[in-house]
């Protein structure tokens, strides 16, 4: 059996971005497949008592952060750019994510990135989700298709899940014996686990 | 010349176990100087808001920080246990840290670090203080000196340079082009900054 990551996202959070751009060549390089699941970290948050994203509530915080991705995504090679408001609202996009499965999930989250922190774009926005999946080779009009109640009460579920496995920020990562990674830069340590866990 | 980082620290701050018992050999490999400066947080979170370390207002991050520096720390083969209460009031240590200059303060700090982090022991207790002196090779009555008024001006003052350099938490270093990375996690791209700075 191959080793497996979750690796839990919200298209809000901006070290999810750096993490969906780099996980696929990390975890592949050391052999582990990862499962993208979207979710929401809004009713997370709120359960911390926090109104609003850290990075506003504690500005100081709020300007390293911008200033420690642009050294980040630096040496990566990745543009970045925040988006203004920020956090942007996820929600469109989420239900979209939570609507696809597989390779499509994991190319619609990466143009969505893209677009919102490569490019500083809105992604709060029909038209802007419509070419975050015109950009992964989808069918924009999966934009309406994903606000059923169907795919609505799957990201809710995905979101008390991501909870009950002890998230509270995003990106993170889990192992498949329920070791919870937190932040960009515990995915190498995360990969590492679960192939030590799976020997 | 040779690059140099600062190295502030907080004997409260659980991630700055780690970072002062690993900066020494991190940084000799890369060449680079460390300037070791004590200081509180307290004054810096009140200013956030805060009234109590971040772990305990948001009890989830308070459990997740253990287990994350079980793992860093077990990595790093350094035993690691939680002082009851946390954090603990470093205030005394501080001090005495103060009071000190180069390798004295550096061994001194590294056997409160040992103290507190390492035997989960109070560091808020002058027998404490007295042992850690001990420990670093020091003259015990140390720890009535330190409470001079000279060395409690130089701490505020201290704790004051580390606000004005953006210090919002700890560990934290700052390069000599006055870059901030803060976390024990972000010791090596420090240095790695100081070193491509200086050349």
């Amino acid at each position: 059996m191959t080793p497996t990551i979750t690796f839990w996202f919200d298209f809000a959070s901006s070290y999810s971005y750096p993490a969906a751009m780099r996980i696929d060549r990390v975890a592949a390089a050391k052999g582990v497949l990862v499962e993208w699941r979207p979710m929401l970290l809004g009713p997370i948050f709120a359960q911390q008592g926090w109104k609003d994203s850290p990075f506003n509530l504690y500005p100081v915080k709020g300007q390293y952060m911008v200033r420690d991705l642009e050294r980040t995504c630096g040496a990566l090679d990745l543009p970045f750019q925040l988006p203004r408001p920020f956090p942007q609202n996820s929600l469109m996009c989420a239900r979209i994510a939570t609507a696809l499965e597989g390779a499509p999930r994991q190319k619609f989250a990466q143009a969505v990135y893209q677009i919102e922190f490569g490019e500083g774009r809105s992604i709060d926005d029909p038209l802007a989700a419509a070419e975050a999946l015109r950009r992964a080779g989808l069918d924009a009009a999966l934009v309406e298709k994903a606000q059923q109640d169907s795919v609505k009460n799957a990201l809710r579920a995905a979101t008390e899940e991501a909870q009950a496995a002890g998230v509270f920020g995003a990106p993170a990562f889990v192992t498949a014996d329920s070791e919870l990674f937190w932040g960009n830069d515990r995915l190498e340590q995360a990969l590492d686990w679960a192939v030590a866990g799976h020997l």
